[in-house]
């Protein structure tokens, strides 16, 4: 067998079955590898910023790596922005980079670059593979890397170790340990601080703290103890809706942050870092909890987060038939009527959101009023970005639609990001995967409009207009959609969308929704 | 006045007047100086791919920098392909890349990067900018950079700086040094070689060396002294069409190449690295020119490339009035009917081209016909991708348009290489562009399907096939063409691509044409 197949082997024998791909010349034998092992599932973007943000929506919701193929240097860096965001979601994934034969580098051909130079930025550990017998032993240690603890693992497989000859040595399964258990005394000191500040405690959940299990304990906690409960500003994946704990999210406007944890004199991690302020403002904070606030990590991310806040729930004396606060159904509101808006939005897909439905939340400015009301719908998994590189809504939803089959995927997408990925529908079509992307198509980069009124620039002049707006020409998004094989219609008012939801949900495979709002 | 005007204002001041932009939040305070200047002409790009691709396009035409402006790690990943096609294109181009205030990078916010590591690979200089007085040096510094040599000029601007209080020192317009002329001794030395291998010497131009001028000097050479003429795989940009000097471009397949170049001893390079296989496949070597061969720089990028053609030709004591061999006019062929080919397009295009037109080849495997006819067609500026990296003609054509609103720009633009920075055809409607899309409609990454042959690989599988072909669905790039507000229409036979020729070539503006081959 040559590399590539070793690399193939050793991929599948750890279960890493599913490969989005964007090849070049220089993989051709990893597709030709990949052409006889159909167990492989291979999944073409034709952008690599699709391969990569499908990737990572694949890891949310099975909390397995996919594989990605990217071509040489500039591959990847097409995909750099939606690796940015992978790596901040926590996710696991293995990258497969193509570079020239290590022996053709000195002539430095037209499509030579510095791939371990553009890979470290955005990957928690890189590799570049030195030949054909270190491709297995390399691919297992980049599984490990990818899920002890789970992060973006860089593999760089030259065309001479992906042709060369490997030797069959017969690889077992990689066999992981389990996440670390918190130490005792760490527990013991939180347990101490919630005790120490009654009201005034919070919890902040991520990862597996922020899937119902977890949820749940925390939630008896909070009841338990008097401790409120966030979530990041940025939400990897969190379970919502009716029955379930809902934490409340950290704004992304500074001041709304600053005043949501003000009154916080003890801040306790699980799994997420300090929150801070996604840009800074002159004359504002980088911190959002107050200069006596004491922020503790009950655990990190890699940790065994679910365990730590059982630990947690145990030393504080909390029952386990505790019952914490849920949300209950959606309260009654009237049928909406008449012209579109982003709110409006929000509440339709809230109203009429399927059971075990998958939300993508990229609409940025617009759909903030969904994640307010998910806690009321159905009971459902919400994803958003994370690193706050815009276009990762369409990948995301095509990556959670193929680890998903069974479930149906909405992606509430803002139309300046859709525009940064949408090759990711075509991906959609040829799939046949149930994602309905609604376009909230405002014709602007809206959150810019707001950023430019906080650095006090009142009346913008054309240059500036020229900038922020997506006008002249709008976007037509349903011949866009159409033309890459999605079904798509346009919505203006209430009504209209009201009949194009109810129309989606009886159906299966891929639509989109323009909402010109 | 602030940073931000400070940098705007150092700009303007080198006559660097437009912005190929798509800003973010941390950018704010220099959207809000540019809205100040209204002499700054600023395009928007819905993609960064779009924003780098089209300053280099602007480059090529003009051999000014423009300046690009990214928003932070992200947003200079995604413009890292074109940049490193730009970077091998030898462009001048200036990048303000947006990051935090510097005190709010240790917190590590979600869209912090390290920018620096992203910006070195396909950046001749970078540059952090320290602090709002820092301004205006380092623009003065990166203009500098951008050009002497002509190259990738990477500015970091955090936002602090943008917003601060920056000194209004006025400045005056940078002074560049004049290229360097090539010393008399390599002139000799280089005349020398060319004298002891007569009938087996080659000249490789490149740059200034591959323009009318330049070309015309080493046609005299070339004529006088039995000297063979070549240009790059990748060519940046030549002057092509009736009555210049056409020199052979080297082929891409590695066996022609080889071939082409097998009974040169000597090879001049004037302005041209030494050309090696574009890739690596086992058994074949690096290098395109036989063992033996002498390969001698006359002269590098950034010294006086037409200077030194100049000395060389009287060192050769080839007189000025020598003649060329120059390119006449196309032969008769008979009026092309029936199915629509890629050749047969290459000749309708060559044979219809409008007087001082420009011409971009992205077309990959399917437009080598139309360079070999370009040299019988009416004179043109020919240019195509010089780094390999896919999604250029968009983006290129886009900025060659902005840099030459009065000569009329064709793409021939391959359907897969299309996909990656389509958003540039709603540039081209906003902007008004005179610029004809044709693309070239096999459905297929047709390149890569005889890559698959070169490793030995016949038959192919259905993985394979999925990861090569772009069908089921197939694009209907009319469709997303109308979608970005560009005219366009569909040609399946060589009469109805006629019609579609001689229709656009009466009118002005973008207009996109699916040829189905």
């Amino acid at each position: 067998m040559n590399g590539a197949d070793a690399l193939c082997d050793t991929l599948l024998a750890n279960d890493v079955d599913v490969c989005f791909a964007n090849p070049g010349t220089s993989e051709m034998h990893f597709v030709a590898a990949l052409d006889r092992k159909p167990e492989m599932r291979c999944v073409l973007g034709l952008f690599e910023g699709v391969v990569t943000g499908a990737a990572d929506g694949y890891a949310r919701m099975t909390g397995r790596p996919a594989a990605t193929l990217l071509h040489t240097g500039p591959g990847l860096a097409n995909g750099l922005a939606n690796l940015h965001n992978a790596r901040r979601a926590r996710v696991p994934m293995i990258n497969v980079v193509g570079d020239h034969a290590s022996y053709h580098l000195p002539f430095d051909a037209p499509l030579t670059t510095d791939i371990d130079g553009l890979a470290a930025p955005m990957s928690n550990w890189v590799c570049r593979i030195s030949g054909p017998v270190d491709v297995a032993p390399a691919t297992e240690a980049a599984y490990r890397a990818s899920l002890v603890p789970a992060g973006i693992a860089t593999l760089i497989l030259p065309a001479d170790a992906a042709w060369g000859d490997a030797e069959a040595v017969p690889r077992n399964k990689v066999v992981l340990p389990a996440p670390p258990a918190v130490p005792t005394d760490r527990v013991r000191e939180i347990a101490d601080a919630i005790r120490s500040a009654p009201g005034r405690a919070g919890i902040l959940v991520s990862g597996a703290a922020a899937q119902p299990d977890g949820l749940e304990i925390a939630g008896q906690i909070a009841a338990a103890r008097n401790v409120r409960l966030f979530g990041e500003v940025a939400v990897a994946r969190m379970a919502r809706g009716v029955g379930r704990v809902a934490p409340t999210r950290i704004p992304y406007p500074i001041d709304a942050a600053i005043e949501v944890l003000s009154d916080i004199d003890v801040l306790i991690l699980v799994g997420a870092t300090e929150p801070v302020a996604f840009f800074a403002y002159p004359g504002k904070p980088g911190r959002l909890v107050h200069n006596d606030c004491r922020v503790l990590a009950l655990a990190k991310h890699g940790e065994d987060l679910e365990g730590a806040l059982d630990a947690l729930r145990d030393e504080l004396g909390v029952k386990r038939t505790q019952s914490p606060l849920r949300s209950s159904a959606m309260p009654d509101e009237p049928v909406l009527t008449g012209e579109l808006t982003d709110d409006a939005i929000a509440v339709m897909v809230a109203r009429k959101l399927p059971e075990n439905a998958i939300v993508c939340d990229e609409a940025i400015t617009s759909a903030r009023r969904f994640f307010a009301l998910s806690e009321f719908a159905a009971p459902h998994d919400f994803l958003m970005t994370t690193g706050g590189a815009i276009g990762i809504g369409i990948p995301l939803t095509t990556g959670a639609a193929i680890a998903c089959p069974d479930r149906k995927v909405f992606n509430l997408q803002a139309d300046g990001s859709a525009m940064y990925t949408l090759q990711g529908l075509w991906t959609q079509a040829r799939e046949n995967l149930d994602v309905v992307t609604i376009i909230f198509s405002n014709r602007t980069y809206a959150v810019l409009h707001t950023e430019m009124q906080k650095v006090g620039v009142g009346e913008i002049g054309e240059n500036a207009r020229r900038m922020l707006d997506l006008d002249q020409p709008s976007l037509d998004w349903v011949s866009i959609a159409q033309g890459m094989g999605v079904e798509a219609a346009r919505a203006s008012t209430c009504e209209q969308f009201d009949d194009l939801l109810d129309s989606v949900l009886k159906r299966r495979g891929p639509f989109l929704i323009e909402a010109v709002i």
